[in-house]
């Protein structure tokens, strides 16, 4: 998506330790026309009318996750992190590695809000090496439920969480595809389809 | 806001200690078509064209801040939640008291995005006990920015919060203002003003 790429090029930086920095416009400040532009690009990209949810995690993605479902006219459910055991019948979990973090956290989301007869597609702000997403789909699966595909507003292409998702035969479609980034000129590179 | 409370009370329930469960399509599932209204009637209330920026906190408040900022054309900002100390100079920071959850936190927001120029429409999902509210103000007073209002989704109006704040001259608009609730009987009501 040229807007996004652009936008990447001019407000976001690159630091140290595959960081790219974005949060002048996707998730600190957001760019609610930004946001609006990339909902209706998510649903260009995933334009069938079997989807019942969209399924998102806290924090980052909540934003986007909600001004796409806008295009889709069905709810948001955004998992939430959890970092105490969750003994909670109530819910589905999955334990996810944050590489960012260096840590374990589990995420949860009622059963009463994911069921066997939703039809999911999940959104993120960010894809790497897919921890979140596997967690997530690690939920959707716990309900019975079937993925739709997955949205990212901008994916590392230089990490394995897309090809390991899409070689699983998972259908991810990422707004911006970065192929390399420095921090040391602060170039950044899009892949080309 | 007469749709927002016949949602509360169609499908919220109210738990011991004072809590209104309203997860089926507030604050976990979300009903993006009740965020829209919500958004238009936050616009409705604060018709002005002076709001530079909507400033909300993580986690719930961000999907009806950046719902409703459609309405504004202005930037979403978000206040993020620190439980360690933050001794980066480039972020406003304020101590919040949580009494849901009985302990303190900081709450911060990139200097870059909030200053002086500012003109700050507050949205939050809850009113309580204002904690979390004052400690947006006083981020907002901390960049030399301008409160031009607090937009609540629902507001517990037997907690003093609400009368706080607008006792100090702030104007609080909030959606739903519950007057009283009882776990036991499940009822609900709601001001009338």
């Amino acid at each position: 998506m040229k807007l996004l790429e652009e936008r990447i090029l001019r407000d976001g930086y690159v630091k140290e330790g595959n960081v790219l920095k974005v949060d002048s416009f996707l998730n600190h400040q957001i760019d609610i026309e930004l946001y609006n532009e990339m909902g209706r690009e998510f649903r260009r990209l995933f334009p069938g009318d079997t989807i019942t949810k969209i399924l998102t995690i806290e924090v980052s993605g909540i934003g986007i996750a909600c001004v796409a479902a806008q295009y889709f006219h069905v709810p948001v459910v955004f998992a939430r992190k959890s970092h105490s055991i969750n003994l909670d019948d109530d819910v589905y979990t999955a334990r996810v590695q944050s590489y960012t973090h260096k840590r374990e956290y589990d995420i949860i989301v009622s059963r009463r809000y994911l069921t066997g007869e939703d039809n999911v597609l999940i959104i993120d702000d960010f894809l790497a090496n897919g921890c979140a997403v596997n967690g997530l789909l690690e939920l959707v699966r716990g309900a019975g439920a079937t993925v739709e595909g997955v949205g990212i507003a901008i994916e590392k292409g230089f990490q394995e969480g897309g090809r390991l998702l899409r070689g699983s035969g998972i259908r991810v479609e990422s707004l911006a595809v970065v192929e390399s980034m420095d921090a040391a000129t602060g170039a950044v590179t899009f892949r080309r389809t």
